[in-house]
Formats: C-alpha cells, structure tokens, sequence
C-alpha cells in the first residue's frame, strides 16, 4: 500500500519551507527535528539580520515556524531522530526514536534538509588562536553580539575600535580537506562589518580575503555600500598567524596587491568560518544510506540540472545538507524538493 | 469562474522545467514561447557543456524539450506573444498574440521565465573594439565554437596560441549603468578555458579578473582543476585597452597583483560579457504590469526569502528574468515557482 505523507527530517529553513509547501498543495507533512525547537541554524545561533536585505532573522524565521506549527496538515515531532529505513518510493517505512520509545512512520517520499555546521576553528588553532585569545571569535559568535546590539571586545568589554575579518577560514584549504568555497562567508562577513558600523561607528573595519565573492546583487546590494557608505576596508590578502600584543592582536601576513608583508593591530578578530556538514546530514545519510560526497555532504548526481534528487529515488535534498548554499539557494531547494517529492507521491517519477 | 491553468512565458529552461513540474502535479500548463524553436538562450546561442558537470548542453536541454512536447497536459505555443492580461490571481485572463491573430487564454496562475540577453559589448566598443578586430570575441561566440569543437582565429583561420578572457564586461560597472555581479561570467570563462586547453593542448591561456567568483562547488569541481590540471593562468588585473599590433591583439592594464603595468599579445580576447534582462523579459513585464527593478530584471520584493514572488499576486518569476542567475538557481526557482504558482491556482495563497 502506497503512502501519501511526505516525511521531512529537519525543522531549519529548508525543512519547514518544504513543509509548508507540501501541506499547501493538500498533500500531509510530517516534520521530524532532533531539537526541542524548530528553527535550525538561524535560531539556534541566534542569527541577527538576513544577509541579503538585513531583515531580522528571528522575526523572518519565527514567522515561518508559526506557519508550521499553526497548519493542521502537518505534523511536527520534535525531539525525534530518524534511526533507519526500508522500503522504496511511494512507501518507505522510516524508523523514529524519540524519549518516548520509537516507531515507525510510512512516507511516499521523504526530503533531507539536516543543514550544515560551522567550521570548528580549533583545528586551525595554531595559526588563530581562536580558544586562546577571547578576541578572536567567529562569524556566529559575532552573529551573538550583534542580535543583542553589543559589539564589545570579550577580554575587557570595551567598544572594539579596529575589527577586522579573516575570509576563508575552513575552505579553499586542502591542506583542512575542505577544497570547496562555502559561498556565503563573504556576504556575511560584509553585512556584518555593515551591523558592527552602525552599532559603533567610530569603529575601522577591515576584511582580509582572497576573492570577494559577492556574486548577483550581493555585489550592488552590500559590496558597494560596505565600501562607499560603510568605508570598510577590503584588503586582499593571507593572514598567516594572529598574536597577542599586549591588549591587542596582531594580525600577520602579506598584502597581496601591495606586495608587501602586512603587520595590523586589531582589537577584534573574526574568523569567517565556512560550511561543513552537520552531525545530522552524516547520520541521516547513514541511517537513510544515502551517498555522500567526499566532504560528507549528500551527493547530488546531476546536480545543475536536479539539484534536489539523491542517489535513492523518492528522497530529496534541499538546503546546506547537500553542500554550501545562501538562503536564496535553500528556499529555492525547499520548494523543488517539496514538488519532487509530491510527484514521487503520485507515481509520476 | 477560476481556472486551473498555469501559464508559462518562455520557453528556455526555467519555463520548460517549470511546465513539466506544473503537469507531474496533474495540472494543466499552456507555455507560451515567442520563438519558432523551445529551449532558450542554451540553444539559441549553441552552448557547448554545461559549466556545472560539463555535460553537452544540448542533449541536456533537449531532453527537457522531449519532456515537455511529450506531454499531453502541456499546450506548447511557439511563435506567440503574451501582449496584455486582465483579471487577478485565480482567475487571469492572458491575450497572446501569434501569425494567426489573436486569443485570449485563462489561467489561475502565471509563471515569467524570460530570460536574459548578453550584454553588448558594443556599448564599451572603444575600449575592447569587439566590432573591430575580429579576433575580439565574447563568451557566446567562443560557445559556439566549441560547440563545433573547432577554436580558430576569426582573422586567419589559425589555432590560437595565446587566448585570454577578460571579466566583467557590463557588470560591476556604475558607468554603463549594471554595478551587480553578473555570478556565472566567472565559472563560465574557467569552463571554456578548460575546453579550449582540450581542443587546443598547445594553447596558453590566461584569466584577467577583479575577483574569481567560483562559489561552492564550482571551486574544487572547476578552479582547482582549471589551475592544477589544465595551467590556466588567473592574473587579477584591469585591462584598459586592446588594440591590434601587426596579426596580433595588444591587451594593455595593470597587473594588480604585480602591482605594475600589463602588457601582453595574444591571438584570440575573449569578452566575458554579463547579463542584461531580455528584450523579452522587459516586454513582459511591461504587458502583465509587472514592477522592474532599476536595472529592467523582475522585481522580487523578499528575494531571499520568496524568492519566485513578484509585485503581483499570483504570478511568479523563475531563472534569469529576475536577475543573473545559475544553471542550479533556474532549475531550483523553476521548482518553486511551478509550485506556488499550483498552490495559487488552489487558493491556497
């Protein structure tokens, strides 16, 4: 017997949105997150405003969870894990632990969106710092500072007067194994310098970076302001070691375009730490065998073309579990992967 | 009376891909096309691969075309014009002009997936001189001799020794009026490069860019190799003329890295030239009184977060209409807009 629910594992943005999707054309939804609270990501880490037009995150986000949790078609199992999965499109049985015992769920299709986690600096502690020095901090601790409108230095609390940027921590590196860009950073790490100025204006921003890729109308939306109203100085270059001076840091490498070693003081280091995949996307890929990539993402096979289908028919990806994405790309995702799945529903794929 | 009929204007890959999602939901779908042939700009243009896998673009799109003139619940118009549309969301009422005269079609919903066109070089003529030295040419030239699997000199018939790229022409640039990054200009131009070095082992090859954009996957799956494997050279500089020097091309800037001015021959200049809306995408918005933002693409009020919503209710926007977009974007949006374009023709939005 074929079942008509969809079954999606993840109550971020890409989970709920597809959530919200499929209950819209009529078919059921069931959500499983492993967390108390829907939200994923953006709410867990306390994000501040959306890179690409600063509305609250929260706000934006606390909309979309009530628009799950208000629809009756969907049904939402927090504090739930997926542990195991058989059968085929059109009727996988899909095993649930919760604190309650476990069961088993029937699905016609099930969508992946278990995200991404932020690069854990301490395997770049050497150069960095980042458990050393309570000034170096990273994009999410930053994300923190600015959601409570306090931008202060944690080693004294003062207002930070030079913050700077260091891009690419986590990616672009072979030697870390993550050869990929997580695509992102550098749009967050500009809409932040943005926040941070309008917080303490009398702050100098820098960001250090290889390639600004600030793609689209990131370019005209944030790039430019950053640089024409904002005044935040863009230097290309690589950083090779950040040390304690002092009640400073001393930031160490070389000016690329100038050609020249670089030695700045800075009161505040943030480390754009890039994507990787999170503890869910490995355990789901696990537990639904799911092919990953080599950086443990889920493998796309055709992915320009089919951005959303996995190596199992009936179940689909969207968001960061399948790799870096910005928020355009994930929303996008939710949407298509919630199509596909209805139609696996329907015998139609 | 409301109608359950999506209509789709365009019929390149985000309308194609659109409609077929729009049919595998059992709904009906009429894709309006004002061209003699479906498949858009990839193959208007003669794309060779895909830049995202590499795949040959035409067997790609032209599956997509199968799929889509296969279908019985999909009424393809070629040769048609949507000139004007009444009514709102759930029950429009679309007049299509076509050689035979005039109709006017009803629809719940409507989905806008005109395109881009290529920026025109003539527009920066005196420096590049694209309309003087036929050895100037832009990323769709190059894509049509790869395509025929034949890169010659236009000038002499020769194998190039020497070919280089030069980025962001038309975009990221406040005097011709597009300050947006046009996002594929950069993995487009390392994909040629990487073909040409195939067809041309012999062939030097060089990149002149302000930042290499190669976002999430295109990193590893297309820069590394593009570096490691097929030695093209990445020189971050300005180019500020190309003049002809005997059967040569002069390619005059400043090496930014370097630091120092830039002087170098080559035998084939290769304009990676932006995206502008397409005349067809600006008479459409036009016609369904749809707002533009100030570059003539489709305004997305909350693009990050809806990112197929436009000014009106009820129709949406999928791919390069609403800006400059990826394979992976058009193919996701086409998703998500054929989706909530369903979901509007059930009343649901």
């Amino acid at each position: 017997m074929s079942s008509h629910r969809v079954l999606i594992i993840g109550g971020g943005p890409a989970g709920l949105t597809a959530a919200r999707h499929v209950s819209d054309l009529g078919f059921h939804a069931t959500l499983i997150e492993k967390q108390a609270q829907l939200g994923g990501t953006p709410i867990a880490s306390h994000y501040a405003a959306l890179t690409h037009g600063f509305r609250d995150a929260e706000d934006a986000f606390r909309d979309l969870i009530h628009q799950v949790t208000d629809d009756k078609q969907i049904d939402v199992r927090l504090n739930s894990r997926v542990v195991g999965c058989e059968g085929r499109v059109g009727n996988f049985n899909v095993h649930v632990a919760n604190g309650a015992g476990a069961e088993t769920l029937d699905a016609g299709a099930i969508i992946v969106a278990t995200g991404f986690e932020h690069f854990d600096p301490a395997r770049e502690t050497q150069i960095y710092n980042y458990y050393t020095y309570p000034d170096v901090i990273t994009l999410a601790d930053m994300e923190l500072m600015l959601k409570s409108k306090t931008v202060t230095r944690r080693s004294n609390g003062a207002l930070p007067e030079r913050v700077c940027f260091i891009q690419c921590v986590g990616s672009r590196d072979r030697q870390i194994g993550n050869e990929y860009c997580s695509k992102v950073c550098c749009g967050v790490a500009s809409k932040q310098a943005i926040e941070i100025k309008q917080l303490v204006p009398t702050a100098k921003l820098f960001i250090f970076y290889i390639d600004m890729r600030m793609y689209g109308y990131w370019e005209n939306e944030i790039y430019w302001p950053a640089q024409e109203k904002y005044k935040v100085n863009y230097i290309k270059g690589i950083v090779t070691e950040v040390i304690q001076k002092g009640d400073k840091l001393l930031v160490r490498g070389e000016d690329t375009t100038m050609g020249r070693p670089m030695e700045v003081t800075m009161d505040l280091v943030v480390l754009s730490v890039g994507m990787e995949p999170s503890a869910g996307t490995k355990e789901i890929a696990h537990a639904l065998q799911l092919k990953q990539n080599k950086y443990g993402f889920i493998e796309v096979p055709h992915e320009s073309l089919d951005p959303t289908v996995t190596s199992t028919p009936g179940i689909f990806v969207a968001g960061a579990a399948a790799g870096p994405k910005d928020l355009d790309d994930t929303m996008s995702m939710a949407g298509l992967a919630a199509l596909r799945a209805m139609a696996a529903v329907r015998g139609a794929n």
